[in-house]
């Protein structure tokens, strides 16, 4: 992998990854006349809920649902710069121009919020990065073939390791967002990577749950998950290094998880063999997503990796892989229950959703 | 307040609430050739994270947005039987023809789910209640003048009271989810109450916050936000009993929390004044939320009573009003970050969105 680092006109940083056997100089210039990024972000303590939230105003003018021959995510060309000043690209990453959260942010925030002495504030440090996985505007990930999905493994690989490295960062979350059904605003296809200043309550919960389970049990919850989830009647496929099963309580309509065999705490801990056998295995359930209905699922992939300073000898990598599509024209909405409550009710039965996805004829 | 308690065809309950001056016998007959209700729901325990969840398959057919002269909710008419047997109504209470959780279920479940000793299995026991607030059709609570609100409070309380009683039974949540945005399958104006056999995991994160805020401060959460929060920047409305304010670390575009002056666990627990006055709160907040933006907003409105049997005494009854639409023609989704990670993000200014709702002129 060949990693190029560039600036846009905003300053903004832009790397350029290409494969061994494609270098190039990607020296083109961004023409743009942009004004300098500004973020303003803050995190507040939710005092009643012992959370974290990101209060982000200045993203409410960001690019939504721009028309194909105005994608912000495609090579430039003579007279329609975008984002990425080449003319032709393999995997891109930069900074978003709309960052709920950046390291250049405002440091001097007062101490709580107005008027709320348990509501305490913190500059809402840390990076949000896009990553384009091909300049082809009308891809998806799961056509993407394996030599470029492995070199997008690599880049998360590689982002993972430098924003970890970040004083302040405590949780690197590279996700995919895909679909317009739950508000994609950019079809070009690309996911995204958040470095959190604080470690996000799923992946905080978890831990506290590993915890739990190895003072009250003396047993390994990861361990004892993947032991038996491998072997048991929810996989949906494996090969000698991954498998992907639907987990016993899935909360979502359409879920899978991939774990690796092997421990691992993060991304760039897997092998080259591991990561080729990810790829394989990540390609073949997202085939499954494509062609369970008569149209693509809409989907989010979630990658749980474990936490930059805390608990990583307790993890467990692995990829969270779910849809919202629960039957044709038909979505899962998160109302009273799930939104108010956290109390998740699904309407899929998790051993016939491993059945159907098993069903799938993959081209 | 005069209840009226009667049977569906299929041995459904329906319970009639009208106010004392308009006693009515409801006598009229459900005249449907309905099957049995089968309810086959399972709780699953997600050892990963330590939470339950509904596994309700055949809710899958459940009725799905019907055309407005065929709402289940309306009164009966000659040749058009509904869900409500008799001709009109003023509030209505009958059990969810698909529910989640239901009293009538399956006892025999095995211990854990097929393959995964981990994922307990309990039956999904529980109550899923539908809640009419007027027989006409194209009304909106916020429409439903200070009388028929009124009445809804009660049967909140009758119902919070009934269902609370109800071995097994560990939490009593009354919500209204409300807009095709969310997900709203009919039209007509009702909410749900879900009686769940366990503590949700909302109430149960804010017990956790609650208790470790008094070790590590003695000092009693609940009572220091609202205290805090009576006299901030944040109010929206206000009266002698109630003031609504949006949270500090508000985490949805537009959230109001409607907080009671005198602590009370749970709804039955408040004084005829205090449901007044809720109600003149309540609507004014609500006709706020209509008329922010040229169309009424969708919302969700999520009572958070105390827990049936733990932290009764910790607990402060208020009621969570939030809507995803974050600008005109804009929603919020929930993706990566926030149904991935737990992570909120959000657009809007606490104070700002304060000061917004504060400047909309009530009619």
């Amino acid at each position: 992998m060949i990693r190029t680092s560039r600036r846009l006109a905003d300053g903004r940083e832009i790397l350029y990854f290409d494969d061994d056997r494609s270098p190039r100089a990607h020296d083109a210039q961004d023409t743009r006349d942009l004004p300098p990024v500004s973020t303003h972000s803050q995190l507040r303590y939710d005092a009643l809920l012992g959370e974290w939230v990101a209060i982000a105003s200045h993203r409410q003018s960001r690019t939504f649902l721009p028309p194909p021959d105005e994608c912000p995510l495609d090579p430039s060309r003579p007279g329609r710069p975008t984002e990425i000043p080449d003319s032709s690209y393999q995997v891109v990453v930069f900074e978003n121009r709309f960052p709920s959260l950046a390291t250049e942010v405002e440091r001097e925030v007062p101490p709580t919020a107005p008027g709320a002495p348990l509501a305490r504030l913190r500059p809402g440090f840390g990076r949000c990065e896009v990553v384009c996985f091909t300049d082809q505007h009308d891809r998806v990930f799961a056509e993407l073939g394996h030599d470029r999905a492995r070199l997008v493994v690599d880049v998360w690989a590689d982002r993972t390791a430098e924003l970890s490295a970040i004083d302040g960062v405590e949780y690197v979350f590279p996700f995919e967002n895909h679909g317009e059904e739950i508000g994609v605003t950019l079809s070009h296809p690309h996911g995204q990577i958040y470095a959190y200043p604080y470690v996000p309550p799923r992946a905080a919960s978890v831990l506290r749950t590993v915890r739990r389970h190895r003072e009250t049990s003396g047993g390994d919850l990861f361990a004892e998950v993947v032991g038996s989830e491998r072997s048991g009647p929810r996989v949906v496929c494996a090969n000698g290094h991954w498998t992907a099963f639907v987990p016993a309580a899935a909360r979502w309509p359409y879920e899978v998880q991939l774990f690796p065999h092997r421990r691992v705490p993060d991304i760039p801990a897997l092998t080259g063999e591991e990561r080729d056998a990810f790829v394989r295995v990540y390609l073949d359930v997202l085939g499954r997503f494509a062609r369970r209905f008569d149209t693509p699922m809409p989907y989010i992939a979630s990658w749980n990796q474990a936490p930059v300073n805390d608990g990583r000898e307790d993890w467990w990598l692995h990829l969270q892989l779910f849809s919202i599509r629960r039957a044709p024209g038909k979505l899962k909405y998160l109302a009273g229950s799930e939104s108010g409550m956290g109390a998740f009710i699904t309407d899929t039965n998790p051993e016939d959703v491993a059945e159907q996805l098993r069903a799938v004829v993959v081209a």
